[in-house]
């Protein structure tokens, strides 16, 4: 392999001497540890790493290594992936009326602040075209009813996979997916609900925020499951706001905690820096990088 | 009157004028408007005011000026009290097993960081007697049962009415009190609930945020009213966790949550800064105090 | 005047009937008071108040009500400025390198988040062309150089004196400007500073902070003044950090800071919040708006 | 040794191979690893480890085990120590006026909430006497004047030796510790000052902190150095005020951020999740603890 940064996500069952396993088997094969990040849940008894390796002098090709891994990984019970880090990601958003999630995302990635190629904007309404195509990014008009439900989807469905798109992140997707789409994509969709989860699952967090008398609003990225607004949550952030704020000020504050909420979620996917594990996202942080 | 700070709270229907012939009526009788603090509710029309007034030089007696205020009060629909800052609230702490909150608000009390008197601990447990001692506040050990609730709900309240308790603080005080308890002190039993509500609502709050994978945890401290953890809330704030949080560790990063919580809104309560309409709190600022 | 929000900000020696006169005073002329914010420094004695009116139903001119005004602002020693709410305040951006800031500020304005119009950016650069014809805002290049730079600045003061410009903010433009062109625009020049000011003024701030080993970093919106990032605060923000952050890291973690702070800090000037008094910017938070 | 938890902390030249040497030496005595953190700065070249091991079920005694790690640590270069988590660390407290940061830290302590034995206060003043009292900590009043001054040094340092202090609590003391005293207990004692540093470093800060109408206050909890306020800084902290803020005021929010900022730097350095490089502090959070 070339001077590239090979990333390993682990989860095993615990078990004495795991670190100094894994940690000589990399060292043997002659790459060198840039970072190895281990977390145990001792409720569960179960093991979790993320290692960052930097393959250069190694003289071992991709199947080699994961080969040579596989013997390692047997005999442990690893549940395991691993990234090159050779090719950008491709991800596809998803979006209804509101604008701001959208310039967000699509400036970070047009500036290199977002290690992707955000493929297409997929929208249930032709509001925000103006917006991809500032960015020079294609926009997908899909309307659906009730009626066309399961139609609609197909065709994102198809619009998705003929793309290879690796993640899809909804950026203020008004509409309820259904369990067969979030299964297909499960734990590669990131969605954005305008509420510190689980306060104010479901429609209208900021009015219902407004009427519950809150003296703090929030918002909470997490990966989409069959059970809305009760998927693994990545990030969650919150802002103060007093007796005066009106569901419009709160929409307006919210934004912007939106804005970043979902952006720093979308980074550590795209970063493998996220396992999955039951209904809790292990997000560990960034480590020299 | 002397040289005192005099605090009127004011909540009516919203209408023209209002600040200019409440501001005129205080200033004609010779009182220095020392801040002026205004809210309105366009959804409800509702207009509430602080206003807080210096009354050196007035030649007004107490009953004097709430005849005349009466006289404003009355055509306006004002709801209205006031308060003279020449006694110290009294104060009742109502506790369980939990040690932090009742050290932190003892310790406030005790340096001159709250405006008030501490008269009384009072516990269904003997387990914090030595804080109270500590401080040389009498502490009431009164055991609850199923069956002895009410007759101990009775206890209490002699207990509050006979040292004119002006303010019950319930510093993780575990019981359930009983609606005509909580209605006898209305908008005066301030709780502090560990959580960032309306988010786990109920019984133990810190092993759901950790089942449920939340990146924040928080307090909440809020009126009593029957219906459980769902009353106007005054103050709350969050901290960060990550995956790593047990159970326990939420645990110890909320008590200074729940302490910084309790105490600001204990200190709003006793500043009169605090007009409760519906289910909401109307909290001023502090302004030029 | 038609059915439009007056504003007006006054400052003046403290002295005993302020609200009560001022606020009678519009009451008279026919105004619905929105809102009437007061502060008093009395340390200096000194009075603030942003009051908010509705004209509806006044029957009164402009000239009129200035005149009207200026008879009791004169005995009272007010100095103040009115703001008509029916024309949008016109905007140059100035930036050199660093893109975020600028992407933000246009997004916000053409999204009808800010209001304003922006009417140019001006850079010693060419770099972030691009950006400014995304939005189909005028970019204007004018390179400087120490020998050229009385006249650069001259070239930029004609280009915003022709475009009536209200308001100049330097979304991080690393030139100092002189104390003649400051001077000129005084309190109408918004600069953001990469650190939580007082700490890291002048250069490299990110690069500082790494070596001081904060554990927080900051950005600071301010005015303009001749003292090199001495100028009034308008608003300040930051974000933990750990040992493990580069310089890199800081600069990334740092610009989502920067953008939500000169974006906060261009509202309330626009939404004329802001007075200016001596070294500290009054700053009044929104209320009922 | 017993089922015993032992921290190394180890700081050496980076290379490869460091954490597969180490977790594999580790492993092969048969401790089990309970946690394993690392940070490389690549500035530096520097590597350093925290590792956390279980002793339960492993035959070999303290000499041992450190006469074997030498030989590892020798050719590595490692600086190292080592903690074996079997005997509370002795805390002395050094205040002078200001009571809340001796409260909150003799509370924590009482309650179990920080791990360690507070042997001691030590004062210039008299003035707190009755809060170690409260808590039945002794109490040593030793005034300080210019002419005095080394020999008051001389007398703490008598009773820190005697007692056998490991950590020293600067819990606003307001003297200067000479350069002799310092060094004698390099890295070993803690100091809170009361602002972000650097802003605001020496006399004032929140009287500073007013003239320059910042928007936020904080504290900061460094190790003492000879440079003052310029030591390696462990926690910082801030809390958003406005220009209503009077010196008084931001001295009672203050407090607060003082009291959580001292605290969690104390917690750290009794947890061993420190080691100062420069003017550095690697702060290690806690990992499954």
């Amino acid at each position: 392999m070339k001077s590239q940064i090979v990333t390993f996500l682990i989860k095993c069952p615990d078990q004495k001497g795991l670190v100094a396993k894994i940690t000589s088997f990399f060292y043997k094969k002659g790459f060198n540890i840039l970072s190895c990040q281990q977390y145990v849940n001792s409720v569960e008894d179960m093991y979790f790493m993320r290692i960052r390796l930097n393959a250069e002098g190694t003289n071992i090709s991709k199947e080699q290594l994961e080969e040579s891994f596989l013997e390692l990984a047997k005999p442990l019970q690893f549940k395991w992936s691993v990234n090159y880090g050779d090719e950008k990601k491709n991800v596809a958003i998803m979006v209804s009326h509101t604008s701001h999630n959208l310039y967000d995302l699509l400036e970070r990635s047009n500036e290199g602040r977002l290690n992707c190629n955000v493929k297409m904007v997929i929208s249930n309404h032709n509001k925000l075209r103006h917006i991809a195509e500032m960015f020079n990014v294609p926009y997908y008009h899909l309307p659906v009813t009730k009626e066309t439900k399961s139609e609609q989807e197909e065709q994102v469905k198809q619009l998705l996979d003929a793309n290879e798109i690796d993640l899809v992140v909804m950026a203020r997707y008004m509409q309820i997916l259904s369990s067969d789409f979030i299964n297909y994509y499960k734990d590669r969709i990131i969605n954005i609900h305008h509420s510190f989860l689980p306060a104010f699952q479901g429609a209208n967090p900021y009015k219902r925020a407004y009427e519950r008398g809150v003296k703090l609003i929030g918002a909470t990225a997490h990966y989409a499951t069959e059970d809305l607004d009760e998927g693994p949550i990545i990030e969650q952030d919150v802002k103060p706001v007093t007796h005066e704020s009106t569901t419009q000020t709160l929409k307006r504050i919210g934004a912007d905690i939106e804005k970043l909420v979902l952006a720093r979620a979308v980074k550590c996917h795209l970063n493998n820096q996220i396992i999955v594990s039951g209904n809790r996202a292990i997000v560990f942080p960034e480590s020299g990088e």
